[in-house]
């Protein structure tokens, strides 16, 4: 029996991967890099959420995960979508969301790609600036438009940088640009900061945000739409809130700072399809480039090009178990499969991995249901993009 | 007529792209990004650098760019095949490359995929561990190794990181390993680090790794093959040598410093295609993001997670064409499409581009062969991978 096949019958012991996952992975072998997905603990999520947020919409953030079956499932419990291109409400369209129930939310599109989705029915769009809203003016006459606000006062583990939103004098004059234009400014958005791990976080960005929406009202702006964004995270092994306590708690402050909002929607990726996968791969090396190097290099057959981007910069610090797990812990640089040398997983901050650890051995990577599957290359270094298996 | 296509009809003037690329852009419209490439340059680069390097093989890069068009007008050239997966040697072989011709450059291999290659007729693998070599010896008994050694010394762009290799007494201690696995520790490999402008900036690493060479002989070691790597350089603005010199200084060096030796190879990746692939592209939008700015936000259709992911860290700094160029420039930030706050392609060191620029503009990305359509994600918000036309 190759040495490969025998090390994969080795048991992961004491493993926290969530119970459904857990059990179909022991069940299972894989020849290649794959996620797990658990759809049911998708619609778990959402229905949590859900009452935390009470009558906030969610309009789930497809780009998290457009799996198919993730969007089905959603769909039948009733959420709402935030596309991030022509695809992505393509993908929704496919899985039975009504038009009305997609936003388009990158604040910068295509032309072609905002008259298709005015013809599809969506009729409402981001914009950060007066350069999109003439566009979408040109190729969607009339249609409802939100500004982003630039927050910046993000206490989240990854704060977005300044690509998106406007400052707030920004937001009051690019709703004037959007009435000149004939189009119906309708709200504001913004974003707290992926991975916010805990709800009271969020005040200070909504108190800034609720002193520009109070001034645009004062302005004479007709405000019905809140679009608190996404934010909401899961769970990498620093505490986060659960989510039916954290939606309560920013429910509430939403009521507290904006009072009655018409339309108040958030954008959750992360915090619905986070914890709903397991990537199950392999060790390809152990081995120290020197007798006194006090980490070892701890080579998997997936990297930063195959499904863990997010470890750039070290962002995201997922959880890693191993069918050697139990004994002794050590240090370790984490590397992906290719032959590029910027597919290093974390090394600034070693992980620590069993001592036993060798070639052969399986490794399930935990919550690593977002942000995975698209983001793997086509196939650098020859490498296949993630495999994906929904139960 | 739409804005875009109006806009796309607008000349390039002055356009620096290599002229058979520019015969072809100048006649063609696309209606998402897509690369061209120029098979005909490829071929016309190997022989440069072959004229120089002489007897030294070329062991192409293939990751660098594995486009079957790329490999075939290869093999036609005589070249052989440097892979670093068992899904590049069957790219290989499906464009006529022989077995012997190709060697299994990954320094971590999966234990099936050694197998594989083993059994398909390659003979040349790389290690640069213990347990490396152990897994050759199990699944390819005898075959030919040769090890890396990490080079400290680089004068490159884009210097390494330390996930490949072992340091100088590193090496001698593995080819006694391999020889006591029964495998046959041909030679030494290393690499210079990506874009190594001048040949002149090999010196004291050749000068390094000649000194393990000539300890190795000196131990007993009959070592015939070295294997000079990868690092020749593309144009991207900075001022590169020309193959055919940088390829004879570079061969005059190692001859001068390790004497007669059975087999030299190159593993040019970058320098055979990096300058023979022109992206095109269109702006989605120029703007400000508050009145004082100095820099405007350009967003393009292509970012850094649909082909140009050499940018990160501003690693690669591509010259950019617009059909706006001509008159005043000013310095932008240059962005993605995606909603990936990470999706900024320059920011430290903004970019100068015309202050006439505005949205549905056309672009031109030069010297993109190298390193771009694999690299590109599989959907990242619902985008397609880069589209590649060869002529």
């Amino acid at each position: 029996m190759p040495a490969a096949i025998a090390a994969a019958r080795r048991p992961f012991t004491n493993s926290a991967a969530p119970e459904r996952l857990r059990a179909f992975l022991d069940s299972a072998t894989f020849a290649r890099p794959t996620l797990v997905l658990d759809i049911e603990k998708v619609a778990e999520n959402y229905r949590a959420l859900k009452a935390g947020l009470g009558k906030t919409h969610i309009h789930y953030a497809v780009k998290a995960n457009p799996e198919r079956a993730v969007l089905e499932a959603l769909v039948a419990e009733g959420s709402r979508f935030d596309a991030a291109s022509r695809q992505e409400i393509a993908l929704c369209r496919a899985a039975g969301a009504q038009p009305q129930d997609i936003s388009f939310g990158n604040t910068v599109k295509k032309p072609l790609d905002i008259a298709w989705a005015f013809a599809e029915g969506i009729d409402l769009f981001a914009a950060d600036s007066a350069e999109e809203l003439e566009k979408i003016a040109a190729h969607a006459p009339g249609t409802r438009v939100y500004i982003r606000f630039l927050v910046e006062n993000s206490e989240a583990d990854w704060p977005l940088s300044r690509k998106f939103g406007v400052p707030a004098e920004g937001v009051l004059e690019l709703m004037d640009v959007a009435v000149v234009l004939g189009l119906r400014p309708v709200g504001i958005s913004f974003h707290v900061g992926s991975q916010t791990r805990r709800a009271a976080m969020w005040r200070r960005v909504l108190e800034d945000v609720a002193k520009i929406w109070h001034a645009a009202v004062r302005k004479g702006h007709d405000l019905s739409l809140l679009n608190i964004g996404g934010g909401f995270p899961t769970y990498y092994g620093d505490p986060v809130e659960d989510p039916e306590n954290y939606g309560r708690s920013v429910r509430g402050m939403v009521g507290e700072l904006f009072g009655h909002v018409d339309y108040v929607m958030a954008e959750p990726g992360r915090g619905l399809v986070g914890n709903t996968g397991v990537i199950a791969a392999e060790v390809l090396l152990v081995a120290r480039k020197r007798p006194s190097d006090i980490a070892r290099w701890v080579t998997l057959d997936i990297g930063k090009f195959s499904g863990l981007a997010e470890t750039m910069d070290e962002a995201i610090r997922y959880q890693i178990e191993t069918t050697a797990d139990g004994g002794e812990m050590g240090p370790c640089i984490l590397a992906g499969p290719s032959c590029d040398s910027a597919d290093v997983l974390y090394e600034k901050r070693p992980m620590q991995l069993p001592v036993a650890l060798k070639a052969g051995d399986q490794v399930r990577i935990l919550a690593t249901g977002a942000y995975t599957t698209t983001y793997a290359s086509i196939g650098f270094n020859g490498f296949p993009p993630l495999d994906v298996i929904c139960i």
